[in-house]
C-alpha cells in the first residue's frame, strides 16, 4: 500500500441481491408497537377523521414485521443501485499517519451516491413499492435535507410528486439542500409551516421554533392524510428502512474480506438509526457467526442524546402522537434539540431495533459536541480529501478517539466507520468552525426531564 | 437496458497507464511560442528582475513539447487516480425520453472526483512532478475554483503549501469553493488582490473589477516569482495539461466499446481547453485510425466567445504579458468577461492545440448564453439526477441541441459529452435561474475590437 491509502472496490455484479433482516438473528425480542388512543384522538390528523391511513404497501409492511433473514432486492431497484453502487471503501492511511496510530481505519463512502448520502438506498426502494401500489405523491419530513433530497430524486425517477417538510433551522442553515430538492421537482416547506394545523399550533406555541424532525414528520403525516393519492414516507427508524440500508454493510463485508481484515469496532452516526444499522447489522451477523468480538458503536450528538441520556420506554415517533407508540430510547416526542449543523441527528428517538440491542448490551452509544465533531471533520478533510457531512463527522470523531486509544495502548485495532454523506452543502458550517465561531449546545437535565415528563 | 439508463463501469486495472499526446497524430503544425520582449520588460514580474523563472520541471517540459504518442503515467499518480477513477459513463436514457429523440446520449461523469471535477487529473500529476523537483509551494490562479480546489487537494496530499488567486466575481458568487480550498490548507485571495503589484494596478484602473483568469494568473506568476521554493502552476491551456486530461477520453473509448457504439459527435465545454481536449483527443485518434466521421464540438460561453468571435493570433496567456506569446484564438489577454456563473469559461484564449485544430477544421465551436445553459442544466438534473457545474451545463445544452436535431431529421445519432464537474457548489446560481433572475450577457463587437486592438 502506498501512502495514498487503499481503495477497495467491487464490481457492479457485487451489488447485493438481498437486504438483510437482523431480526432473524437477534437473540432478543423487540416489543410490539401499540396505539395510544388518547394521543390519537387529540391529534390534528385524528380530528380530521382518519387517525393514520394504512400507510405501508404490503411488501414494505412484511419487510418491517417479518423474520426472514434475506429479502430479495427487486431488479429495478437493484438496477438503480448499480448507478452508483457498490460504493468505495477506503483505508484512511493519511489520517492514520496524522494520528500516529497503529490502528487501521477503514471507511465506507456513501457520499458517492447521486443524492450525496446513504438515504437514496431506502428512498429508491420505498418509492418503488409505493409507485407499484398506485401512489402518486410522497410526503415526508426531513432534518438536514439528505433524506428529502433522496426522496425527491427517487420520486423524479418514477414520475411522482414529492412534498418535503424541512426542519426550519436546517432549512435556513442549508439553503442549497432545498434548491437540490426543487431542482428535482419537489415542493419544499420549512417546518413548522402554516400549511398544516400541526405546524400552525407549533408556531403559535413558539413563533421562533427551530423545528424538529418529529414535528416535520407530524406535518407530513397530516398533509399526506388529506389526499388519497399521497402517502407519508419516513427516512429512518422503521425496521424496513434499516433493512434497506444493509446493502452498505453487505458490501463492507466483501471489502473488508478483500483487505484481509475484520473490524474490531464498527462506528456509525446515529440519527434515528438507519445509517448505523446499515453498516453495523451485517457485520453483527458475521461476527456472531464467527464468534468474533466486534464492538458496534452508535454516535449521537450531545445536543440530542437519546441513547446516552434518554429513557427506554413507549413513545411516539412523531411530534403529534398520531403514530403508534414504539419502545425506544427517547427524549420525548415533543423534544426539540438546539439547532446544530448535524440536523440529521436531531431526532428524538432511536430505532426500536437499535434501542433493544443497546438495552441488551449488543450496541454501545457515545455522544459528541459539535466543536469536537467539526475539528474531526476538518482533520479528515485535510488528510483524506473528503469533506464529511456534519452527521458523518460524528463517526469520524469516534473513529479518531478509538485510533488514539489504540496508540495509547500500543495495540493494533481495525476500525470501520460509515461515512454516510459528503458535506459539500454544509461548507457554511465548516466556514463557521474555521472562523472559531462554533459553539457546543446540549439540553440540561431539567429540559430532558420535562420533555420526558408525561411518559415516565 | 431499463429506463434507469445504463452505467458503464470499468475495473480499477483499467485506469489508463498512459497519457495520450495528440501532437503525435495531428496532421498540422502548432506554431512555436515566442517571447514578446516589449511586454516582458514592462510587466511587474519583469520589473522585479526575473521575467519568468524557468517554470516547468524537465518532465513536464518534455510532455509539453514532445511528439511521443503515449507517455507513461507514474505509478504514484496512477495510484491516486485509482482512488476515484475510472469515472463512470452513463447513458442518459431519461433525458433521451424527455427529449423524444432517437439519439443515444452518453456522458462521462468527471464530477465523481474528490475535488468535484476533471481538474484533479492534472493537479495531481503536476504536483507530483513539482514535488519531485523539490518545490515546496504551488501558486495559481483559478476561475470558478474547480482548479484551485483540485490543486489545494493535491498539495495537501504531498504536504506542500498552496496559494490560490481566485477571480473575484467567482470568489463572491461561490464562497464555498474558497472554504473547500481552505479546508485543504490553501491560502485563498480574491483577484485582483492587494498582494501583488499587478493586482494593485488592476484595482487602481477599476476598483470594481470582477477579475479575469488572465489577471489571477498574472498575480500568481508575480507572487510565485518572489520565492525560490514556489512555482506557478496552470490548470489548463498548456499542452501537458491537455495531455493529463486524456485519461478521460481513454476510459471513454473503452466504455463506448463496451456499449457497442462509437460517438458521431463528442462535446466538451471550452474554458482554455483541457476539459474539451481530455475527452475529445483520444476519440479523435481512434476516429482517424478507423476512418470514422466524428465531429468534435467545443462549447464556449457567449460571454467569452474567443473561438466563435475572437481572432487567431499571437497573444499572451496572462493579463500582464509576462508569459511567452502563443498563437491562439483570443479576445486579447486584457479581456475581462462579464461575470457569469460559469467562471471556468471566462478565460480569454483557447489552448494552442485546440486553436490550431479549429483553424484547420478539425474542431467545431459553438457558444451559448447562460439562461439557455441553466435551462439545460435544470432539465438534466431533473432527468438524470445529477446537477452539472455551470461549465458542464454548456456541454449539456449542446448535447440537447444535437439530440433535438436528430429528432427533427429522424435519424439516429450517438452523442458523447463530458460532464466535467458537479454543480453542488453552484446551487445559488440554479436558485437564481429557478427564480427567473438570470440574464444573458455578451461583449459587444466594439468591446472585442478594443480588447484585441493592439494585437491586430
Amino acid at each position: 500500500m502506498n501512502d495514498a491509502g487503499m481503495v477497495l472496490c467491487l464490481g457492479k455484479d457485487q451489488v447485493p441481491r438481498y437486504w438483510y433482516n437482523v431480526l432473524a438473528d437477534l437473540p432478543i425480542e423487540i416489543p410490539e408497537p401499540r396505539r395510544d388512543p388518547q394521543h390519537a384522538r387529540n391529534s390534528p390528523a385524528g380530528r380530521g377523521g382518519t387517525v393514520l391511513r394504512p400507510q405501508l404497501p404490503l411488501s414494505l409492511y412484511r419487510q418491517s414485521t417479518g423474520r426472514t433473514r434475506f429479502i430479495p432486492i427487486p431488479d429495478p431497484v437493484r438496477a438503480e443501485y448499480q448507478r452508483w453502487r457498490p460504493t468505495p471503501m477506503y483505508r484512511a492511511a493519511r489520517l492514520e499517519q496524522a494520528l500516529g496510530t497503529p490502528a487501521h481505519i477503514y471507511f465506507k463512502h456513501e457520499g458517492t451516491s447521486p443524492s450525496g448520502s446513504h438515504k437514496l438506498n431506502t428512498a429508491l426502494a420505498q418509492v418503488y413499492y409505493y409507485h407499484r401500489a398506485g401512489i402518486r405523491e410522497m410526503v415526508t419530513g426531513t432534518g438536514a435535507g439528505q433524506w428529502g433530497g433522496a426522496l425527491a430524486m427517487s420520486c423524479r425517477a418514477y414520475g411522482m410528486d414529492c412534498t418535503v417538510f424541512m426542519v426550519r433551522c436546517s432549512y435556513e442553515q442549508k439553503p442549497y439542500r432545498g434548491t437540490l430538492m426543487r431542482l428535482n421537482g419537489a415542493r419544499v416547506l420549512a417546518s413548522p409551516s402554516t400549511a398544516t394545523e400541526t405546524g400552525r399550533e407549533a408556531l403559535h406555541a413558539d413563533p421562533d421554533s427551530p423545528g424538529s424532525l418529529g414535528l416535520a414528520n407530524a406535518e407530513a403525516i397530516e398533509y399526506a392524510s388529506s389526499a388519497s393519492h399521497a402517502r407519508f414516507s419516513i427516512g429512518s427508524g422503521e425496521n424496513h428502512v434499516l433493512m434497506h440500508q444493509t446493502v452498505i454493510g453487505e458490501e463492507a463485508l466483501l471489502q473488508m474480506a478483500s483487505a484481509g481484515e475484520f473490524p474490531d469496532i464498527v462506528i456509525g452516526a446515529m440519527g434515528a438509526g438507519s445509517n448505523f444499522a446499515g453498516i453495523a447489522f451485517p457485520l453483527y451477523r458475521v461476527a456472531r457467526q464467527e464468534n468474533r468480538v466486534t464492538r458496534l458503536v452508535a454516535v449521537e450528538s450531545e445536543a440530542c442524546p437519546k441513547m446516552t441520556r434518554g429513557k427506554y420506554l413507549m413513545d411516539h415517533t412523531d411530534y403529534s402522537g398520531v403514530t403508534p407508540m414504539v419502545k425506544m430510547y427517547t427524549l420525548g416526542h415533543k423534544f426539540s434539540a438546539y439547532p446544530i449543523h448535524a440536523g440529521g441527528l436531531r431526532y428524538h428517538g432511536a430505532a426500536p431495533i437499535v434501542s433493544a440491542m443497546y438495552d441488551n448490551g449488543l450496541v454501545e452509544a457515545r455522544s459528541y459536541g459539535q466543536v469536537r465533531v467539526f475539528e474531526s471533520g476538518t482533520l479528515f478533510a485535510k488528510t483524506e480529501g473528503i469533506v464529511p457531512a456534519p452527521e458523518s463527522a460524528h463517526a469520524v470523531a469516534c473513529a479518531i478517539d478509538e485510533a488514539l486509544a489504540a496508540r495509547e495502548q500500543g495495540t493494533p485495532r481495525v476500525i470501520l466507520f460509515g461515512l454516510s454523506g459528503h458535506g459539500l452543502l454544509d461548507l457554511g458550517a465548516y466556514e463557521q468552525y474555521l472562523a472559531g465561531e462554533m459553539k457546543d449546545v446540549a439540553p440540561s437535565d431539567e429540559e430532558i426531564s420535562q420533555s420526558l415528563g408525561h411518559l415516565i
